[in-house]
């Protein structure tokens, strides 16, 4: 079988330029990175975006197991298969890291003939973009701690800095660190750590920002520390802000690539999905709306996670209106919901399936509370039964819901039109009425409660006594309508990673809480929440280099 | 009067594919990074470089004084002005860090009607090289410290590690740090540092380095560590090399930008002139040459480190042939070598101006100790008087060196035409008979004594035990050929910054010395090397930032 790389390789892109045209991008709107890449640039972006809107489609999952279910290549072999069939569809995703990249995952543009190209492009250093947010996370570090070197005007308590600096590797070795020694021509010694740079708070700025004057102004919202009366100091005390802005100008505009089918493609931002919201950028997706009958787009790890944000952090803030959800599942993943180790997915076994499409039906049911339609993407493979499959069929008609066989992995568009037709009627059918799970006006802790009771069905949350006096605080300096981005495990409902299907009657164990003035939510940490991924005993770094031609051979 | 931002806006760029046809790259070798900038694809820098090389010029300048020189701008100036002469001219500059341009320094693109542009954009991210650097050293970095985590099967010993991490930014506060706390699932402590980026030994590789496949060699024999029997442990041990070379695959394309009055320029890698060689990328050198008559090129700091570095390190190595050096110096930089002060430079002081020529005459005696002609360029300024100018012509004719006044920052082309006529006959006489100034085969030691007396002019070389220890064992271990790069202050041909003009009987004290593998040179650190700047009270960043058309304000 092909690997996602020699696919990608015997692909023949079309010049940019091309793409462009197809989406209704003039060329002088372009900022070529290359043949096949290009940025598009501000004033045509804030033309079409304000044009009237396309239908918005989100990609989500269900709770993901280590049988993959294959969110990204559903994203995509759905916009293909949408633009075969005539409706005109922009596929907006997230870009991907260099941390994972270079240590277990490989990349993130998707596989076989779903994927966005060029891969090794989009997989490594792309137009830049993070490597701009990450100056400017640490241009941010630097004036705080120069600030605290020539004299602490502002009166900042160097043991209450939160401002962390940022990576985009894999490097656990940079979790907690000390930084400042060597005596005081060196600086001001205090504790430190980076963050991988999808985590950091100014990805999630970047994320949620609509132009580049609410990019600044959120920029300059940010908390970088507190000082000893506990008042709050921001990047715009520091006088940072501005330059941020400056490095971050050209990151702000949106990427465009290509399909293996030539579907044109925005691959923007792409903050974490746990400490930060998980979806591709604003300004990416409201241009995609602006120049389409349809974007597709997708959001991080299960729905109870990616989906919840992407309706209550990003759709809340700009007024989108999600007309259909895709959750995307296959036989093998319920199945190990259902019990069955990764070792004996081979067989059939279709009561194993039974018990575990409660996962699956717990996220439909979650997403309609959202008034949002769905419909279930089941991404096949060989050792799929009809007996399985059927059993998920039945379970979602019971949901009032269509399960959709999907193969484009190996067939592209034409192995996603079932779903993209599917996809069509719900549009047409007008069935969403979407709404937030909460209004803003609700305290910050029982907006906690209720994504917990609603989504992730707990019993109770527990707050430890600190945090209830964080949120009060936070309320009281205004920021009580933020809404809430909650930091657990992705592969469980309950903060337990290994309670799998549906589990009920948990208690939620908020362990702590941090206010992102700047992207204007607040995160509850729920359990261990990584920010510095390490690298595993043997790193993909190790087997990735040039091959006889100069080409990045071992990226997958 | 205009700043060079303003300057710099009026101009009317050229679409990037125009100036690269008047420099004879067609359009399908070009990568075009938006509409001005564009990277120049691998196979035709391998077809053009192994064309006739033209003829090249090193620009560098007197040991540099606050009243400040023009050395960018005069080498500017003088590629477009032999381009205005009809000779086929490309101008190779170093890329510009991040570090200085929101420190102090602002950006490093030349200045008044001698610039290249965009200058927003090469000051800024340019094309991303940088990033690229930073992000192949720190991978390195992760990889090495996850080999101390999984086991350190190498047995490297970790106090001993000497691979640090880097980062394009002033932060003083990263200079010492202790990493890998919290505990032992998040890495090992030990004692490490970050340089600024163009400080790296990965960019002094990268500039280094004839192509793709010697790059990867070279980052390969990089020496990250040693165990505690002294053995070396490589990045190609950790098995990084390979990821290193696909992350820098890219970045080794040339970039090509043209000035303000349209002439082609290459700038391209920029490593640090005290702790590496100080010049752009060898890529661009031997392209530029392939591509045109002349090639005029830039070093860092005074003639005494970048051109002895430039002769040395880089021309020895790649088998560059320079034809004539240009040696830039202004009547108000010499009188400050002759005595006076900074407040004190508007006033006319001929006898200032005598007693401060010594600094540049020395400079023309050394690089015609390698053999190459040398012309004078004086920048001139409003406040040099006939008297004070005609006391360095005589000088300098004493030395058989023409001194010619310029005005290009004021009259771009035009304002260097004579000192391009200067250096076209230079060239034309054949009279450049370039060899280092010390043999391969010279002991390590004795390379250093070499340049110390006949360069620094200093009576002697102070080693302590620790540095004969180590000279000696790299002789054994075969790194006996490689030449030395010295780092000391710039003021001064002596390792003190104080001792201005041209000081004799000093004695040059070596403190410690460093084994670059890679690069392919020893460093010799001669007094205080600075290696991550810090930011001063006020940095440059405070005032940068967006204008209300979202353009970049605050660079200079």
């Amino acid at each position: 079988m092909a690997t996602d790389l020699e696919i990608a390789r015997k692909a023949t892109l079309r010049p940019i330029q091309e793409i462009a045209a197809r989406a209704g991008i003039p060329d002088d709107a372009l900022e070529p990175y290359g043949k096949y890449k290009a940025k598009i640039g501000t004033a045509f972006v804030a033309e079409a975006s304000a044009r009237p809107p396309g239908a918005l489609v989100l990609v989500t999952g269900i709770s993901p197991t280590p049988a993959g279910e294959g969110k990204t290549t559903t994203t995509v072999g759905l916009g293909d298969a949408l633009n075969s069939l005539g409706t005109r569809t922009m596929i907006c995703l997230r870009e991907p890291s260099l941390g994972p990249c270079f240590g277990v995952k490989g990349g993130a543009t998707g596989g076989g003939y779903a994927q966005v190209l060029p891969m090794e492009d989009i997989n490594l250093h792309f137009t830049g973009d993070f490597h701009a947010i990450t100056s400017a996370n640490n241009l941010l570090s630097a004036m705080v701690d120069n600030h605290l070197y020539w004299g602490n005007e502002l009166g900042l308590d160097p043991r209450r800095v939160t401002w962390r600096r940022a990576m985009d590797m894999n490097d656990r070795n940079l979790r907690d660190c000390v930084v400042g020694m060597g005596g005081a021509s060196q600086g001001v010694v205090r504790e430190d750590g980076f963050d991988i740079t999808v985590a950091s708070e100014v990805m999630a700025v970047f994320c949620l920002a609509r132009d580049l004057q609410d990019l600044q102004e959120r920029l300059g919202r940010m908390i970088v520390g507190r000082r000893r009366d506990g008042t709050a100091v921001t990047a715009r005390d520091v006088k940072a802000d501005g330059a941020m802005a400056a490095l971050l100008r050209d990151a702000l505009s949106p990427n465009l690539v290509q399909t293996i089918e030539g579907s044109p493609a925005l691959v923007h931002g792409g903050p974490f999905a746990n400490i930060a919201h998980g979806c591709n950028s604003l300004v990416a997706t409201r241009l995609g709306l602006g120049l389409s009958d349809v974007v597709v787009t997708e959001a991080g790890f299960g729905a109870d996670l990616g989906a919840e944000k992407f309706f209550d952090i990003k759709a809340r803030m700009a007024g989108l209106n999600p007309a259909c959800c895709v959750i995307v599942a296959t036989v093998r993943a319920l199945k190990m919901h259902g019990g069955v180790a990764k070792s004996d997915l081979g067989r059939e076994d279709v009561v194993a399936v039974e018990r575990g499409v409660v996962n699956l039906a717990r996220h439909v049911e979650n997403v309609h509370k959202f008034g949002v339609p769905v419909v279930v993407a089941l991404n096949r493979f060989t050792s799929d039964t009809p007996a399985e499959v059927e059993a998920i069929r039945a379970a979602m008609a019971r949901l009032d819901t269509q399960a959709i066989l999907c193969t484009h992995w190996g067939d592209g568009a034409a192995g996603a039109q079932d779903l993209a037709r599917a996809v069509q009627a719900r549009i047409a059918s007008g069935a969403a009425r979407f709404q937030p799970l909460y209004p803003d006006a609700m305290p910050l802790a029982d907006k906690l409660r209720t994504i917990a009771k609603e989504v992730y069905r707990a019993a109770d949350v527990s707050f430890p006594a600190p945090v209830i006096q964080k949120l009060s605080r936070w309320e009281q300096e205004g920021f009580g309508h933020l809404p809430v981005c909650v930091a657990k495990t992705q592969y469980s409902f309950s903060a337990d990673p290994t309670a799998l299907g549906a589990p009920t009657g948990h208690v939620l164990p908020v362990r702590d809480v941090r206010l992102s003035a700047g992207a204007g939510f607040v995160v509850a940490v729920c359990g261990e929440i990584m920010t510095m991924p390490g690298l595993p005993r043997r790193p993909a770094a190790e087997t990735i280099g040039l091959d006889s031609d100069g080409r990045i051979d071992g990226l997958f």
